[in-house]
């Protein structure tokens, strides 16, 4: 049998560490040697910079501190490889450390960018008749990946989302006067984790007030109209904006504020600062208070505050990787099933890397209410299975422990 | 035996319920027939808008929930009385009210404007002859407060700084980039809450990189080099600063980037822009990528991560104000004692208002290391004891649940 790498890619998320665990116990259940780790992703692996992951999961308890370690534990990477068509350089030189190390399975964690590095290692593989198996396994808290109901990653932010909406807006409403907070959430194109603000909505909390996705033009007018007709009834008015929410000529509403944004690799450029503008217009056009928090990083890193579903699922994910790897595929990533909703039951199930690349899978537009304020049941039966359960992390001394970096 | 009026004041916090709950609790075993509440404190009293605290927490569960809740339950308020040497009118209502509702003891959970409150309602109460007993019961996640050892919820405050500061470490660390996370903590002119990200560094984690106090004059241009020093070293700098902090001339940094910055009604600036000001300069001056974090509310409302010591406290604090009433005490507020760090013991005792009222305490300029980077071990041994233990909030349907408002 022969030996696996495993990689971590894109932004983090506070269960991508519960699929590498994943990973690493099926291949260990299922006789594969050795399991390799990269270092930052195929970044790593074009330099040969691996890790014996065997080396540093040597026991179970250091599995289990792993399951429960935020952000990618192998260090993750952005990177965008040409099409060998173009360019078949790096393809020789990773399929050369891959050869050299006897990899006979690759698994990649990641969102659609890193789907679109399997489509292509994988695709390459066929035209150099490689025997090398290219296997994805979905991460992503932005929940925009196609084909899958869902991607592991998202149950566990839109706990933390739906969470924090709770306490914010019992702070904000504490000293009962005008305010209207407005927390921005991740998500440039897709409203998934924003849309997970509506999940606070409970008999002990009178919810978000306002819910705004990027899959809906945003109209600045109709939005401070809305604030003042939800202010006349409660002084502290609760919002949540996606990051990407974009005005009718496409234009980003943090741009409107703004000057220079920078871009990454993939050309997505750096949304921030959403709520602080619409705040200043609020103040400015309604007075009293405007009160702008962006989640930021918290979001998809706070491993203390995890949906024990979203951990599990990760984990089920990599195993399937490893069993899908073995039986012969390649080229295709693990999605998720659903196979009811109530009670929750999922599998796993392949799809072609090809038609996850590079989609970014929207909110369907009748789970937003008629007045594109709030999202309706079939949201909220959607979401709700996905952050049952919590995984506490390992107090020690009154900190969360993880599992210490292997470059320690 | 006489009714009892409780009231919540100032910032919220995590355990200011807990607070809440310990003197009801009290209360209720010492015989005290009635437990009133004020409906955003003193501007409620004034308005003799109460609430039946009995009738609220007519169940264990009711006070368990309680104890479990962010927020001021009773709903906040900042508002200052004036000496009633210069104006009684407002003095005169409280105290018709106080009477009408037969109340003997008067408690009233805050910091240290809120120490001035009950220091002038005491005072005023010694003038007119009342038999009316003013008791404080301390809080504020800022633990500026003057003779006690610490304060209820700092405890808790500090537990999420340095839990989070791990987890944003893990994130920003991932891609082996370089960039430079500066993360904003709250504390206007004193520090103790940004120092709690020094409690980050254990044997998982290497801790925060750079920390900057209000206490120690801001020095833009040697910031800027100790970052660069850092990176030189390593690619990913955390920084944890306080909202606070002051150049030598006396303007706040946050004020060097932006221009103008409301005022509330004890004088205090809204301070914010801190982390985002020094990012912009890092990145002008150092090139690389800066992100700043604000940790805005949540580090006050983090229900879901609180300290189960500081829990403990804020209700014992409660607890021993009920006491310290009955025995005919007033003009005075309870504070904490330490008997010893390891094991780390302590005790209740009394102190006089006057002495804590808007005084903002300090931390201690020798537990901040000679570079002005970091904090001592003496400040390790004094917070580290404060952030032990966990209370879990009662998850339900996978969000933490709270005792819904008397309000609902």
């Amino acid at each position: 049998m022969k030996n696996a790498i495993v990689g971590q890619s894109g932004g983090p998320t506070p269960v991508i560490n519960a699929s590498l665990a994943g990973v690493f116990q099926a291949a260990k259940q299922h006789g594969i040697d050795k399991v390799y780790g990269m270092n930052h992703g195929v970044m790593g692996l074009l330099k040969d910079d691996l890790v014996d992951v065997d080396q540093f999961l040597d026991s179970d308890l250091k599995i289990e501190l792993l399951r429960r370690t935020p952000s990618s534990f192998l260090g993750s990477c952005r990177y965008k490889l040409k099409p060998y068509t173009e360019d078949d350089s790096e393809y020789k030189i990773i399929f050369k450390n891959l050869e050299e190390h006897e990899i006979g399975y690759f698994f990649y964690i990641g969102g659609n960018d890193s789907m679109d590095t399997i489509a292509k290692l994988a695709s390459y593989g066929a035209y150099v008749h490689s025997p090398i198996r290219f296997i994805g396994v979905p991460k992503t808290i932005d929940n925009d990946l196609a084909i899958t109901d869902h991607c592991p990653g998202y149950g566990s932010a839109a706990k933390y989302v739906a969470t924090v909406m709770k306490e914010i807006g019992r702070d904000a409403a504490c000293y009962g006067t005008k305010v209207v907070t407005v927390v921005e959430v991740m998500g440039r194109n897709a409203g998934w984790l924003t849309a997970a603000s509506a999940l606070a909505r409970r008999d002990d909390f009178e919810g978000t007030d306002l819910i705004a996705l990027p899959e809906i033009p945003f109209d600045l007018d109709r939005f401070v109209d809305k604030v003042a007709e939800l202010q006349a009834k409660k002084p502290a008015v609760l919002v949540a904006v996606s990051e990407g929410i974009k005005v009718a000529d496409g234009r980003y509403v943090c741009e409107l504020g703004s000057s220079s944004h920078a871009s990454d690799a993939f050309g997505h450029k750096a949304l921030t600062g959403t709520a602080s503008y619409l705040c200043s217009v609020l103040q400015e056009r309604l007075g009293g208070r405007g009160r702008p928090i962006e989640l930021s990083v918290l979001q998809r890193c706070a491993g203390h505050l995890t949906s024990r579903t979203d951990i599990e699922e990760a984990e089920m994910v990599g195993g399937a990787a490893v069993l899908a790897a073995i039986a012969g595929k390649t080229g295709k990533t693990v999605v998720l099933r659903r196979i009811s909703d109530n009670p929750y039951q999922v599998t796993t199930d392949l799809a072609t890397c090809d038609e996850l690349a590079n989609y970014e899978k929207k909110v369907p537009l009748d789970w937003i209410n008629e007045d594109n304020t709030d999202m309706t049941q079939a949201f909220l039966d959607y979401a709700t299975p996905l952050i049952q359960g919590e995984l506490a992390p390992f107090y020690v001394n009154g900190l969360p422990y993880h599992l210490g970096s292997f470059k320690e």
